[in-house]
């Protein structure tokens, strides 16, 4: 097999065969295939795409191309839940202890936050003294014992995913829907789990920007995880606003502890419990989600779901009296940003308010920038909330004074004010299996 | 600027500034853009094309990459001549010194021979003595005063394009024509003639298969070389059946001089005839091709366009007596491939006859493959030409008796017999100016 006739069959719009797919990343870990030729074949993908099948193997390959988890524990399915980025987007704080405590076992590994999107491993960094790292042994010990684990992401899990994603953000093939499809599905199978939920966001703080495109990845990595034989479920949901109040790691961590505690926004309420409801069904803890759904609220009412919290972040080393009081400390400026006339919140940009929170500290610019923990973005009003003139739509926390002017204009610019109620926008609008 | 924001530009089907081409040519030849980000941008090229602006700009940004000859002798008008490669094309061993003693200078950098094509640089090594190589100061030299040398081209010039090629060559993104157009007019640029007439062959036994092709790509060349201030002339000519009646290097010289001593095959007359006329009224010393074609004639009748060619190659080195007397060596088995039945000559496959000729040892199966200059093909009859059964159709030299096998199979495979006299099929179809 020749490397050459492979790029020149994709760019012909050929399909390439499972052979010829475990050639290619095979190769390509191994060094055997040089990054030219990765490239003209991705760029060729771009344009010719790829069918289910293909990306379904390219998937295996690259899952097989490291490490594994092997999640087989009889009698128990394990369900993952992977979600596009967004802002603001704090679910599995609070879905994954949700469902742990209905019975559903959780272990979860996860990213860190780049660009105007925030990651579950920097939120929970935000408790002091919580491990993010734990050797695969201990993961799966802390599985068995509490139902639940959350971990960073390590090296060794899907290397050519490593290896060929660094190599399309310096050749403009990121956004070619089979590569991310595969580059995502990888990952939650290398990871092990038996059933996944696909979290999938469009908007302005997404990674897709409409609808149509999110379906059509969602479609594509359902399909991919059926070939493998998961159970497969996508949730599509609006991200054309930040997902709750808070944006930023311990402001996140609070809020995650509000909705625990059974008073959380809303919005970010009604994605939590379509997403929970689903790892129930897929769990096969309930049979259809609104059964699911009963299980969830009465997990939050009796304090099942919050204890689960607390004795995940006690098990993995995290200050648990912190979490408990609501005491993670937040950074020390507190600017207030006031509506300039009355009338109603007519939206609020996602993507500028992620922005504004990394340039508060709260995000990385690059992946080697240090992170502001305490920083973020606290949004008093949501789109449609009516508003005062001099009343404040949100507060910024920074460490940096001299961040204050540019953190000013950025809010400006996402916060859009009018005098009519806008038009209600669904939240979540689609789910496929 | 940065090459992956360059690499998006063109994979969303944009036009790059000169400034873009100019920073990517220059960055790959300094070895600041990687390889890998090139093969990215030509795959998109692939795709998305390139204007015939942008294709002029990367010619000259390619022919910039190295040395350029500077040919500005007052009063002097250069024309050079590109042929796009085929078999049994030695157009340049009679057209140049037929143009030379017309009175238009000549100094051209030819290639060798690869795969079924031959090379007018291979062919001129088969003249014992001759040299290919010559200093710059020297091959301007004779130029100054013969009128008249053929060097092969040297590494220095257009390094670009060398460094372009061998990536593409790995990458499937060989057969892009804004690629290929540029590839070839920056050495024709670099070579520094005022005028250029293009041989673009389509067919079987050439690069472009259909005419269709050929023309997009002469097209593409003319109006590079107009936008760069040359004056302009593509010949399209059929490339199905071999030109003329020898194929290799020292049989290919021997029908040369029979052509310039008056009594050469008529097809490969007519391309020669057609593209010397071009040349001479590009070169200013004829107003029109019948004007042109008439001094061709008298050239060739009086002798002084085989009389160049004697004092070209007493001039680089060759033996020309031997040449003069037609006794150049040919391979030492002489074998004949007889017609199976009475008939006509329906196709003589070009394609397969430089196969064969290379199986021979007239050509390189890779770059650094030995030539046995010897070796070839003599076709005593040519398509339409009617045959006795045991009558040969053709004769093949070659040195290895071993090879004689697979070379009759490859002869039978490429002439075909019939009933009936084919269709006459015009051999010059076009000219675009």
């Amino acid at each position: 097999m020749r490397m050459v006739e492979l790029i020149e069959k994709k760019r012909n719009g050929k399909e390439l065969t499972p052979q010829e797919i475990r050639f290619i990343i095979q190769g390509y870990v191994r060094n055997e295939i040089p990054d030219y030729q990765i490239a003209a074949w991705t760029m060729a993908v771009y344009f010719q795409g790829m069918t289910v099948k293909e990306t379904a193997e390219l998937t295996l390959a690259m899952a097989e191309s490291g490490d594994q988890l092997d999640l087989s524990i009889p009698g128990r399915i394990f369900v993952d839940k992977h979600s596009s980025g967004g802002v603001g987007d704090k679910t599995t704080l609070i879905v994954a202890p949700m469902v742990a405590a209905c019975g559903v076992p959780i272990a979860k590994m996860s990213g860190r936050g780049l660009g105007h999107t925030g990651g579950t491993i920097d939120k929970l960094s935000a408790i002091p003294g919580f491990q993010v790292e734990l050797t695969e042994k201990k993961f799966l010990q802390q599985v068995q014992t509490i139902g639940l684990s959350v971990i960073a992401q390590t090296g060794s899990v899907v290397p050519a995913d490593k290896k060929l994603y660094a190599l399309r953000d310096v050749t403009a093939t990121v956004d070619t829907i089979p590569l991310i499809a595969s580059s995502i599905m990888s990952k939650k199978i290398a990871a092990g789990a038996q059933g996944i939920v696909l979290d999938v966001k469009y908007g302005s703080g997404a990674f897709m920007a409409t609808l149509a495109e999110a379906t059509k990845l969602a479609d594509i990595m359902v399909g991919i995880g059926k070939n493998l034989n998961r159970e497969m479920v996508a949730v599509l949901s609006d991200m054309s606003q930040p997902l709750g109040n808070a944006v930023g790691n311990a402001i996140e961590v609070l809020e995650a502890v509000d909705c625990l505690q059974g008073h959380g926004p809303a919005d970010l309420m009604e994605v939590c419990m379509e997403l929970g409801s689903w790892m129930l069904v897929l769990g096969k803890k309930a049979d259809s989600t609104q059964d699911a759904s009963i299980m969830l609220h009465e997990a939050i009412r009796t304090g099942k779901a919050f204890d689960k919290f607390l004795e995940f972040v006690r098990a993995q080393g995290g200050n648990e009296r912190l979490v408990s009081k609501k005491e993670l400390p937040l950074a020390p400026i507190k600017i207030a940003y006031c509506a300039d006339k009355t009338g109603y919140i007519q939206h609020i940009d996602a993507r500028t308010i992620g922005t504004l929170a990394m340039h508060l500290g709260a995000g990385r610019e690059t992946k080697d920038s240090p992170i502001d923990l305490g920083s973020g973005v606290y949004l008093l009003k949501k789109t449609g909330d009516a508003i005062q003139a001099g009343e404040p739509v949100c507060y910024l926390y920074t460490s940096s004074p001299e961040k204050t002017p540019l953190a000013l204009e950025k809010a400006a610019e996402a916060i859009t004010l009018g005098d009519v109620r806008p038009y209600y926008q669904k939240l979540v609008s689609t789910v496929i299996r």
